[in-house]
């Protein structure tokens, strides 16, 4: 499976449609200049094409398995690992003073999703680790910091987060790990739990948990719950991996796929642990690390996404079957990729990862500049855009990876050809890092206590971008211009709704109607940046024949629950 | 894996939706009164809930094996494979003179969806044999009737269809198999063939090949090729499986699903072979078997849906997680099938089952009425149902399999559960027998080869269901007609484009709007028929959110070629 990290998409990227420059110009990214992005840019996808590509498929053969207690990686995967670590990929964004390159989260969402376009099964690792760093960062005292932050951004530790437990899933606060204090600065964790992604393996000299558990006493639900440090090894005096802690791997899960990525069932029994922020203040810190975690699974899906679309177009540039439309004329290739249908399928592949990847670095850039400048409204933006980048990037990762096995034919079925572990590692990421529907009512409950304020910002700018190429391009502005007022008709009935699984009823229609129109606004700017050029062409495809998908799915938004439960659960079983 | 045939729906659609009854008044099917149709659905129920469901997770977890150049299938399929033959399954629309029940296709359909909903790979045997009965019947001399129609009827031997090779597969008159005649009536048949579902077997006697090749001197294309009957054991005189014949098993595929299902590539070394048809006339004899399949096919599509919405339904009726809308109040389950977007996802998986299965019985009810009757109306209507109903089954299919791994959360991606391995199965049913862009560019060319009259006179049937609901359910009837109406004018645009490449860049959109109109009407029928029951409120929502999904479909499928094509293979590749 040849993999190419497409450095100049992200570049144009940062130039033309996400505005990347806003957050050149803030102090704290000021070093982030061209020069450097691309440089970095470059070097990783250097490092995803040459080192961790031919990892994808040793992963799928050979599975992390669980010998005496201790998980054994993939072949090749101690190498990758090494190429991760030792190229600084963990801490690009961690701060500099443990060790981090400080750069922007924009530039860290770009070259993770390389990783995962590259081998997701691997990359799944740092990104935890990334996740765990941040809520140290935020939430870990001083000491903690000191020692941990610097082996965890080296790569010599990695990180795992720990919330879910067999009765405790998206319902988080029904958790039932325990925490007791030892009364000498540690705690006791005992518990159960399950889906712990590189929950332990052989690539590093110590696994950090970041532990979900309940201190005595402290109330039922979310409100209850603390967040707890728990290495496998506890630090000697010297700072390193010394005795093993009261943890162990029971047991690891058969998957659909991403075979190469150990999903563990872990046990807690009186672990030493530190405690990450407040007693009762867990979810607050875990926040930190999910919200870090979900634009990371969007980015997932979209580097998959590409990974399959450039498996499948070089199989349809190779392909002869039949002949085409273009027989003997300009641009004939002889294979498939000019059969009127096959191109449908590879030119809607790569304008929705345009779509996904477009959208997903529009969150990146909110977040660098909530944290470079603390404004209220790009705070909100980041918070709105999060939801969306992480169900969507994920929904366009498994769509693409589908359409590559359609792609494919009859090989496409067949595991040698490759396209099928594309599709079958993605599932995974539009359920972990809570569920796409779990996004979508976050997006239409929470993300929408403002009354719609974010949502209307954001819709104000993409009618700017309408207004702004009504000159130039009139079909196109007038159809994201239209597909914007929808939207905006939509949003406005959702916020009215005081019952909230009115909105809930049609959360998940409404967040992909939402990406679609945002899609359509990023494909107009790129149209814009490139008048006449192959951007603008992709452009008129997805708004004339992806974007009108909109409007059924807005009528699905605005249908409310009535109808959903008049039809009870015994007439579903009927 | 539990799964319970759900004869009372097969039984609803027969009386209120597909209209059985037109099929029950004709002469040839005049035995298939009521009483009839109903012990068959209920027997052949009994056997697929008691037998074959158990042998689903077995043929996943140790598929068929090539030992010694002999295929092993999965434990337990013996004695499926029994049932199945025993209980005169395979021969349920074949001649009765031969051992066949001549029962309506549309009752073979439904029987042959149960069987696809319980054990999918198994069930792809018989499909296999009814295609080969249905082929010899129509074009084979009567001595072969007469000698293989019995045997392949009872099970004691089975049939398989190859078509496909390396470098012919969509299409297929790039296959270069050779037949020479031997001068005494057989031929020579050479040549390697891949893709051969039941290829090869220990589970009858027999393995009877149906074989494409080209005779000396035959045109290129489809034109030139013949179709040969090749057993793997030459009968000997008393009619028995005899000597080996030149036919060999080369090696199985490694598939992402179905494996309990043997994926064969074939040798053909002078196989001793048999003519069926005219000499060059193998692809109408094929097309008899094509059709059959892929009507067969898109049942599968449902089968796997129904089984994997029955397999979802009671996890959401177990699995508790959060307060859900309803709780404390009437209907009130505690579990998650309360919750608006895991209730959404349900409805969903239901409203489209029952969409794409009243199509495929619609379908089925127009070849039996084309079998009995002769009439071109008919038969321009199966003829143009019969790719919709493969494509928009299998879409289901893969679409509700992909739905009932997301209602089961992390679970889904777990083997154990069994949700992932609906989705891994069924997910060849959108390549083989004509990959679903194969089946809409037929519906948008070959099947529109009649300026659109076929599909005008379903659309008047849909618009004379909406006018007859107009007085009782004036809301659900107006968005009916209305999408009608749009459809019409879309038909019309396809059938106006001299360019086939318009046509074919929107095919697939279009096809899948078909099916949502017609599923649609036949929701309505749904509702007149249970007026303010549980089907009324299932055609509620399927209409009302479901349904409009066309408009964003039928945009995508009048938007010609020229935006495709602009966009070039260099610049796809860029």
């Amino acid at each position: 499976m040849p993999y190419h990290a497409v450095v100049d998409d992200y570049a144009f990227m940062f130039d033309h449609i996400v505005g990347l420059d806003q957050v050149r110009a803030t102090d704290r990214f000021a070093d982030a200049t061209d020069d450097v992005t691309r440089a970095i840019l470059t070097e990783a996808g250097k490092m995803c094409d040459e080192v961790l590509a031919p990892l994808q498929r040793p992963g799928d053969l050979h599975p992390a398995r669980l010998e005496n207690g201790v998980v054994r990686t993939s072949p090749g995967y101690d190498q990758g690992w090494k190429a991760i670590a030792e190229g600084g990929w963990i801490g690009m964004s961690a701060d500099p003073e443990y060790g981090g390159m400080g750069l922007p989260m924009t530039v860290t969402s770009a070259v993770n999703e390389m990783m995962s376009g590259a081998c997701l099964s691997l990359q799944l690792a740092p990104l935890m680790s990334q996740g765990q760093i941040e809520a140290l960062e935020h939430h870990a005292s001083d000491a903690i910091k000191q020692l941990y932050l610097p082996k965890l951004i080296s790569g010599e530790w990695t990180g795992t987060m720990n919330l879910t437990e067999p009765q405790a899933g998206s319902d988080v606060g029904a958790l039932s790990s325990k925490a007791e204090d030892n009364g000498d600065g540690t705690y006791s964790v005992s518990g159960q739990k399950i889906y712990i992604s590189w929950g332990d393996h052989d690539l590093a000299d110590n696994v950090c948990h970041l532990v979900l558990a309940r201190l005595p006493g402290a109330p039922a639900g979310t409100k209850g719950i603390s967040l707890f440090l728990v290495p496998k090894y506890l630090p000697d005096d010297a700072g390193n991996a010394g005795k093993l802690n009261g943890v162990k791997v029971v047991s690891l899960e058969h998957k659909m796929g991403l075979h190469g990525s150990p999903t563990c069932v872990m046990q807690y029994d009186g672990a030493t642990g530190w405690l990450v922020g407040p007693e009762q203040g867990g979810m607050a810190a875990m926040f930190t690390m999910m919200n870090n975690a979900r634009l990371g699974v969007g980015g997932q899906g979209i580097g998959v996404a590409e990974g399959a679309y450039q498996h499948a177009l070089a199989y349809a540039m190779d392909r002869k079957q039949g002949r085409t439309a273009l027989e003997g004329k300009d641009g004939h290739t002889g294979t498939i990729v000019d059969h009127a249908d096959v191109r449908r399928m590879l030119t809607t592949m790569k304008a929705d990862i345009f779509a996904a990847r477009a959208i997903a670095l529009s969150c990146a850039v909110a977040i660098d500049m909530t944290n470079a400048t603390g404004d209220a409204d790009w705070k909100a933006r980041a918070a709105f855009l999060t939801p969306i980048a992480k169900a969507f990037g994920t929904d366009v990762g498994m769509e693409v990876a589908h359409t590559g096995v359609q792609v494919h034919g009859g090989m496409g079925f067949v595991e040698e050809t490759g396209a099928a572990q594309f599709s079958r590692d993605v599932r995974v990421t539009a359920i972990y890092e809570g569920t796409n529907g779990i996004q979508a009512m976050d997006l239409v409950a929470r993300k929408m206590m403002d009354g719609g304020d974010a949502a209307g910002r954001l819709l104000d700018e993409v009618e700017a971008t309408a207004e702004a190429a009504k000159a130039t391009l009139p079909d196109l502005a007038e159809a994201v211009w239209n597909a914007a007022e929808s939207l905006r008709e939509a949003t406005d009935w959702l916020a009215e709704q005081k019952d909230l699984n009115a909105r809930f009823a049609g959360a998940v229609p409404y967040l992909r109607a939402f990406a679609r129109v945002l899609g359509g606004h990023l494909h107009l700017r790129a149209a814009l940046a490139d008048k006449g050029g192959a951007r603008e062409k992709l452009a008129r495809f997805y708004i004339q024949r992806l974007l009108p998908e909109h409007v059924g799915l807005l009528a699905h938004a605005q249908a409310g629950a009535q109808d959903l439960y008049a039809l009870t659960a015994d007439d579903l079983a009927a």
